[in-house]
């Protein structure tokens, strides 16, 4: 379907009933007054990765996080938290600066009760949600532990009608409104979601939302809770909840087949007002949206609104955190802050990095509390990688003599990695026998035997006579650090 | 934009142009020629994940992978292939079933000349490609190899043609037709990719590869080479590209914003023909679309399609190879291969899962030869779950007294994870007073006391007298098994 066949004045219209509307979170318009200016008119030029026309509809630079890691990711295979860890992580939620933190049903367990007692009870920046079955068993339990609202769910698909909870949609409606309008007499906020939205049916789905909208519920929710979805979909029924609807619309996307990150940036520019992530990812199999990963995808779109909503270089601690929390290691491919994410080692990216970060690098390592790495002990380095080492150690060669050194370290990386110390020995050796007329371009059995009786003297404690490099800052893992 | 908006009747007669192009590679007319009945009629009802109407420009059911993980992998911060492992993996791959394997540029050093040719000699089922700069010194070593491709780069972004090699787009299609028109004398396949094509300016990059498929290249490429682009911008890029050229189309999607696996996709749903992977995703950075995830995407869309082109037992066993060689953990939540995927936590994720699988999984695990999980020995445990560990363990409660016991277990998990064993002794315990009436509904001090009592003995060497288990299947994690 094409995005733009749907309803494009409703959309407008709606959306202009959607900023005037009572139903719209008061974080969320908070932020839409501090932040109007920026966010809604036409991004600039100097951001490459913004649209080039703006879409009034889109929320990318415009939206909350629900930050899931003590509901969803407490479905971790792994995951048991006790109160400490939980208070420990809700801090950190808060301090990072999360809209809002969902937690585990208090009807779960007495524990997760009291546990969500005492975190409404901590006083923190983030509001605090609860996440519940749609009924009101759950619902009386969930409003007396002092939660700042609800979030309802009900599966709605046919397989969850048929093989979860058994009831027909007339049910589920007569249930959803009953719940929602008892959590609102209480004067908290309420959204209700469907589950496995992607796999139920549209008409019945759009019903539900425009009914559940009339009785004045905050937000709806669409939820991929098998991971199925793919972006164009979930923008084309995000586009059309939004020309039904004028609350607030919240997303939920798991991440089995590896959308989750880009589902949810799709459903921000289809007009969705909040994400749901979690820490790392954590949650039922292999997770959903990880927090870290929703923040660089935003960072590129509006850095300047990431950068003032959250306390970017808190991100690495927080993960770590919870990492150890549920005894697992950050992935090495992480977003953001896994070992590599700022490593370029290909010759011709290293040239291009030193010249100007810009050009493979769309996240400024700085903004994380991050380092660049250009590592260059290895077959793949270029000349001006090693060139760019060659100044930080003050040596003075030509291009033609760094060409032929670089010759040298990709034969000696050939038969295995050079370490930084390694390569600082070559450039060293090299440079003081060129100059002093001892070597010449090209005689690589020369440089060979030098190598050799450097090796034998330093085994027999000999050093190298050499100038101490003035600028170089030599990283253990054996890098160039740029910055 | 709208896809819809981009030249539809363009679309459909290039694509008629396409079929009918003696450019399409070999490989991939195989592909459709063998697949053609299934893979491009309309996809039936009975799989919801698959689009309700066909697109017959899309190939999320006709496309090919070029794994990449003997050269983009090769950039990775860790890697260091020597070439025992280098042919090690090139067989897996090749056993695996990917169309295509891409070797580091023999140019680069010595060694990887070598390598290059020795894997060629292999006589693998896959097709080898090398990856070579824009350039004819690199282009005359590598058509010397035996491999069956090359795919040549260059940088077309305005940020790479100022800060790397510094030439304008006149000397970049000068280049580009005299490095084709070279390796097309010889033979063999060639593709031309722009980098950071994301950042280059449209008309350029049209332009450029109208022209190479002019002269004839087999595959242009476009590349999200620092990992920037959003799934609908890939959609209206490449089919706006397929409108322009007959050749085939190869996308390459970096993953710094998390879209590298759900870009490939949304290219393919474009008509894009040819997908970059590499195992585990390594790469620059934080590397590329990984081959494990493209394939859960894909297997979602039509299973049979990926049954039938790869070996899907043999993903595990690939991944903790690329692992071992390059030193990484594989993330705890990988694609389909990682420890949680088809571990199901919720009470209510856990009863729908064992009346119908379908209700919380996508992919079926005994396709990759995995195993599902539904532990129970934790506080978001619901009823039906443990009546279906009480089933196993052949013991016979009705509904209320495993009602009963579940709110024992939960109280118990609440202070901390319940191993298996766990589960099943104070499961056997319940059962056998219930049954003898020292016990009844509701009676947990009483059940406390003789799970202290059954501790005692166990300590002293004492055994539980109770029947075995007929059909219980109980593994080292604790879980149920239910297949």
């Amino acid at each position: 379907m094409c995005p733009s066949d749907v309803a494009p004045t409703n959309g407008s219209e709606n959306h202009a009933d959607a900023l005037s509307s009572p139903n719209l979170s008061t974080t969320h318009v908070a932020i839409d007054a501090t932040t109007a200016p920026s966010s809604k008119s036409v991004p600039t030029q100097s951001n490459p990765y913004a649209p080039r026309y703006a879409d009034f509809l889109s929320n990318t630079s415009n939206f909350s996080i629900i930050e899931s890691t003590l509901r969803e990711g407490e479905q971790f295979a792994n995951a048991f938290f006790d109160t400490e860890a939980k208070i420990k992580i809700a801090k950190a939620l808060s301090d990072f600066g999360v809209e809002y933190i969902e937690l585990t049903s208090p009807a779960a367990s007495e524990q997760s009760r009291q546990d969500c007692e005492a975190i409404c009870k901590l006083g923190l920046k983030s509001k605090i949600l609860t996440h519940i079955r749609c009924h009101m068993d759950d619902a009386r339990i969930a409003v007396e532990t002092g939660v700042d609202g609800v979030d309802v769910v009900i599966g709605t698909s046919s397989f969850l009608r048929k093989y979860s909870h058994g009831k027909d949609m007339t049910y589920i409606l007569k249930s959803a409104i009953e719940v929602i309008e008892f959590v609102k007499s209480k004067g908290i906020e309420v959204r209700f979601s469907s589950e496995d939205s992607f796999r139920s049916d549209l008409v019945d789905l759009l019903s539900i939302y425009k009914a559940v909208d009339k009785v004045g519920v905050n937000r709806v929710g669409i939820a991929d809770t098998v991971g199925c979805a793919n972006p164009r979909q979930v923008y084309d029924l995000v586009r059309t909840l939004r020309g039904v609807v004028g609350c607030d619309i919240e997303c939920h996307f798991h991440d089995d087949t590896g959308c989750s990150v880009a589902n949810a940036f799709c459903a921000l520019e289809a007009g969705a007002t909040h994400i749901d992530t979690s820490v790392l990812g954590i949650g039922e199999r292999n997770g959903i949206t990880p927090l870290g990963a929703l923040i660089a995808r935003m960072y590129v779109v509006n850095p300047e609104y990431i950068k003032q909503k959250y306390n970017l270089p808190a991100l690495r601690e927080l993960e770590n955190l919870v990492a150890e929390a549920v005894e697992i290691q950050v992935p090495f491919n992480n977003y953001i802050t896994g070992f590599c994410a700022f490593t370029h080692k290909a010759g011709i990216h290293a040239k291009a990095i030193l010249a100007n970060p810009s050009t493979y690098e769309i996240l400024k390592p700085e903004d994380f509390g991050m380092t660049r790495y250009v590592p260059i002990g290895h077959r793949l380095v270029g000349w001006n990688a090693v060139k760019s080492r060659v100044e930080q150690l003050d040596l003075e060669l030509s291009d033609e003599q760094v060409k032929d050194v670089t010759a040298k370290l990709k034969a000696l990386a050939d038969v295995r990695t050079q370490t930084n110390e390694d390569v600082d020995v070559l450039l060293r050796i090299y440079h003081k026998h060129i100059k002093a007329g001892t070597l010449n371009i090209g005689e690589h059995s020369t440089l060979d035997a030098l190598l050799q009786e450097h090796k034998g003297s330093k085994n027999g404690n000999g050093h190298l006579d050499l100038p101490a490099s003035k600028k170089s800052r030599v990283e253990e893992n054996g890098s160039l650090v740029t910055q």
